[in-house]
């Protein structure tokens, strides 16, 4: 019990130590809230030679790259069933629909301390979980034959404050995915598992890969997660950026088997509901694990990665 | 009667039909939420261009840039009194707080079609409405002589679902803010509406600069609109992308007098009550009013506008 919460207190105090270096070097600027930063043209920069890397990694074989908006239609959100799996970490749009009444009544709620929320109503949108959310709607259907390649881009909200600058409440996602059959699915996600390997080792970073689980919410969640990594669904490449024994995944490969497919009505060229695989690469994440492992000052970084990037 | 709606009619055909033109050309992709898009690497690249265009009209008079997050402290978003003027444009976030019972609950109501949100609680995060919302807690305290000039971009929500492309529910704008006395503030508004003209006229664009209102809420809002017309505090850039009659605004300069100085406590180095300035460059839309003045397809364009655009 001490060993533990000493060592929890350690975590914390690097991820508060590299936060503090970040901001000190004015590479991210904090807010009032643990995990929401203002990101310097530094930052940006690297985040946009990232994009470019893993574009070209793609290698020609995907649909041109879409960016998606942080917001996504509230009944695509439903539909993607991330309410029974990760309810804590949505993030829910209301708005004001109301007359001029209602409008005083929301002021006096508010000058008064009281919930002025309870004036509002659910908009038709919500924040975006994961990047590549927005794009199942838009498959339905029955796929060509060899399915559908996609490149897509979107900021992403999680809901969980944190000290740890590599948690962020808003982040983006750069995602390759394949929808079609199992085989097509799974071969996607290894390739590119591969291929995020290589390309991140050749940016210096010491990565590996590791069978994981997503942050499955309550007591059916602990299930759920245990059952996701026995069947190897979801791997991580992990990086060390404020701890060695606990690195941070900078990447993901998941294989969805029919979880969008179903309930978007998604069919395989054979007729079968789809399955889904993607790769993510979380572009503040690679920001910060190139941040830490070559130091704060990009323009002091190795001139072989600096170009790579585009610095 | 007949005259206006008429007009009105001829108006939403011609926001539909660009809108049409956007989509067949897969410039943007609609999604179900009207006002909701996803961006192709086009459209993208030439938002790119405009912020490194107007980066450099900015002549290193500023700060270097920021990149805001999409949504703010909400503590924050209550000081900026948006929320009297625009609630019906608001975004609020809300958050799933409770154990796996509450969750049951929740699951429960979905799958009945009972409102599900009223499970969840208000996060310590909104959604941006304008982009320099989220600086001016930053700026806290005493200025220094001659105040503060501030580059940043960031993306604003706004409720106003409507078919026309100009009028996103997520969009981007790029500002220039200067924060100090009235005097300071109404130089750096009226310098860069004269930049601003030029640049814009440079890409081709024929715009011109109006007195306008922004769009307050409800009885007393007309007041506050024909305020703001009187005192001349707003002026909008406009151009024309599916109306001649109605041109958009596709860059606006704002006055805000103390509106922002006084909540946030920001003192000009007079030791008076600091007044703010920006100059907002609407990125989708003048992409939008490119895509519109010369032509759907960016390898068209005239040699000099790709050029500036780095095309």
């Amino acid at each position: 019990m001490t060993i533990t919460s000493t060592m929890t207190d350690d975590r914390v105090a690097a991820q508060e130590e590299f936060r503090n270096e970040l901001v000190d070097a004015r590479i991210l600027v904090r807010t009032s809230v643990d995990g929401l930063y203002q990101r310097s043209a530094t930052f940006e920069s690297i985040v946009r030679g990232i994009e470019r890397l893993v574009g070209i990694a793609g290698n020609g074989g995907y649909e041109p790259l879409l960016f998606f908006p942080p917001v996504l239609p509230r009944e695509e959100f439903i539909r993607s069933d991330y309410l029974r799996s990760f309810p804590d970490l949505t993030g829910s749009i209301d708005t004001f629909v109301g007359n001029d009444r209602d409008h005083v009544n929301l002021l006096r709620a508010l000058e008064n301390g009281e919930d002025w929320t309870r004036f509002l109503a659910p908009a038709e949108v919500m924040l975006c979980s994961a990047a590549c959310h927005p794009l199942y709607a838009s498959l339905t259907g029955t796929l060509p034959e060899g399915g559908r390649r996609v490149e897509l881009q979107g900021f992403c909200f999680r809901h969980e404050p944190s000290v740890d600058p590599a948690r962020m409440q808003m982040f983006r996602q750069h995602e390759f995915v394949a929808v079609g059959t199992p085989g097509e699915c799974i071969a996607h996600r290894d390739k590119w598992l591969d291929t995020a390997l290589s390309l991140l080792r050749g940016l210096g970073l010491p990565v590996r890969k590791v069978v994981a689980n997503d942050p499955f919410f309550g007591r059916a969640g602990r299930i759920l997660a245990a059952n996701q990594r026995d069947t190897a669904l979801k791997f991580e490449i992990v990086c060390p950026i404020t701890s060695t024994e606990s690195p941070t995944a900078i990447a993901s490969g998941n294989y969805h088997l029919d979880h969008f497919g179903g309930p978007f009505n998604i069919l395989a060229s054979d007729g079968h509901i789809a399955h889904s695989a993607c790769i993510g690469f979380g572009l503040e994440r690679i920001t910060l694990a190139l941040l830490k492992t070559h130091g704060i000052d990009p323009r002091a970084w190795p001139d072989d990665v600096r170009s790579q990037l585009g610095q």
